[in-house]
């Protein structure tokens, strides 16, 4: 096995989030579950839903691509393969990938559908609920797959979210292979309970083989994946088929479990959370960076509260400050 | 004279702000005037330097359009002139300034170029350099003007921006005939000192005509119309040909003359400016609704200044809270 040349590569939904304030009688009225994410399979229920958003803000999105936005921030050195067609917010999309000094190569799709979009509705308490529109995302074929870059990245980082359609699940099995055969480690987060819901089996049979090296989850994710409302047993059970496991568990912090060790943090203070769109996806940056430049489980879970904080404090998924600054200055 | 059904509408660019963060020697570099807006012609060009920025973040922009969408934001009824293309950007424009509760009817213009993006430049001390691809927007013809949407309200506001390319200045040139001759009043705004290097013999036509009622520029703006270096001199000039002038000073304050009475107020304080973007823009929204309401000069000013204060807390020109509530909260 040779040197990694990058310290993460992800394959993930390629998204621009559209970011708008919204009440609490809205998400009741329009029967969305506050706090989660729900696929919106039209471009017709897309633009009505548009219709009835405030003003928003653009700022590209998707899980696995803020994760190594973050990581690049950071200073370490990721890739991204995920698609977006031939259209103007896909033009976003990589333009700000490619700005955080990410390598993005995946082909662009042509034709209909556009490019993914999240409406991302922002209660007052921060809260956001998700509508996702998968566009072109959702048709990522494996021959889109970059290998080399796949087998030269020390960790393949992989999100639920993107195991729904069928082609990015084909995709991302054939990158599991190509990882584990260059001798790398595969990190998966679990995304939402949604996923879980629809492709737990799914899940457990990859941790089973001992497919998932790193495992990322909520607290709600974590029971959901291992069918019970007792954490401690949730931990226990999901640890013993994963190397590390990280748990975030919002304003009680995180705990990871390593190598049978169990380590917890507590979550960073902050002001006032204004939106909390990104929080797991940049604690999962902060994790990875660390155990990347070797630092202990602890530090690396204070690494992660550090990013999530700071995502959190300002609309939107992509880091707004320098972090590789920031985590410097709070690490002491 | 009928009442007004609208307190403002606005000509303007119909433009989507790209904002990212850039240091100080990136803005010596690229030879761009700090603080300032240059255009950039061709979208070969605009791509070039897109490619230049950092991950960015998009708002809706435009001048007057920040404008009427902070007025309608403080409880103003408004409309919108301004031209955007058949595209992604275009349906991004349309629909904030809709969701922001604005009449915004203009058709959308077919066939390149594209709606029209400013890329913004934001260094660490808050200032925005801004360069503007103006696409469909400087195409805006006379025959888009909605004539009763102009005549039916109380303000007619205009942007110096728009006074550059030639059909929207033709198309201005008619819209304040429309006003006028429906005995309405009409606001101006000189935008920027480039605008006034090129434009600023009709900008003194036009007040010497006795066409402006109200007009609104920064201290440099007033100095090069006026062609002096004494501050006091060009305020007594202007003053002597517009029924109320509106100069805003960045962190001096502003001040009003109306009718011969000047009238000063201080800046807002703030905890970190973040963007200056739409400053002055949202300084005009305040001062315009608190004279809707009846207000005095003094307190319009104040109104004015606390609008500023909440768009320079954060990136992009379009309000993040309830102005209408803030501007309670603050004027007591």
């Amino acid at each position: 096995m040779t040197e990694a040349a990058y310290d993460v590569v992800a394959i993930g939904n390629a998204i621009v989030d559209i970011l708008a304030q919204a009440d609490d009688a809205f998400i009741v009225q329009e029967g969305m579950t506050k706090g989660s994410m729900q696929l919106v399979f039209s471009p017709e229920e897309a633009d009505a839903l548009y219709a009835k958003m405030g003003p928003g803000r653009e700022v590209s999105g998707g899980s696995a691509a803020n994760t190594v936005a973050g990581i690049a921030t950071l200073g370490g050195k990721c890739g991204f393969i995920g698609q977006v067609a031939d259209d103007q917010l896909g033009q976003v999309f990589a333009h700000d990938i490619r700005a955080s000094g990410i390598r993005y190569d995946t082909p662009v799709r042509s034709g209909a559908p556009t490019t993914a979009r999240c409406l991302i509705f922002v209660t007052p308490d921060g809260q956001r609920t998700m509508n996702t529109f998968l566009g072109a995302s959702q048709f990522l074929p494996e021959a889109a797959l970059d290998r080399d870059l796949i087998a030269n990245a020390a960790i393949l980082y992989l999100e639920g979210y993107l195991w729904d359609p069928e082609e990015p699940r084909r995709a991302m099995r054939a990158g599991i292979d190509i990882a584990r055969t260059a001798g790398r480690r595969v990190a998966f987060t679990l995304s939402d309970v949604f996923c879980i819901s629809r492709h737990g089996d799914d899940f457990r049979a990859l941790m089973a083989d001992g497919l998932i090296d790193i495992l990322f989850a909520n607290e709600n994710e974590l029971l959901a994946l291992c069918r019970t409302d007792d954490f401690d047993a949730a931990v226990a059970s999901a640890a013993a088929q994963v190397p590390t496991l990280v748990v975030t568990r919002s304003e009680k912090g995180a705990i990871a479990v390593q190598d049978g060790a169990r380590v917890e943090v507590a979550a960073e203070p902050i002001d006032r959370v204004v939106d909390t769109t990104g929080a797991g996806d940049l604690f999962a940056a902060g994790f990875l960076h660390g155990q990347a430049q070797g630092r202990d489980v602890a530090t690396s879970l204070r690494m992660g509260a550090i990013c999530a904080a700071e995502i959190i404090s300002h609309y939107g998924a992509r880091p707004e400050v320098d972090l590789k600054a920031l985590v410097a200055q709070k690490l002491g």
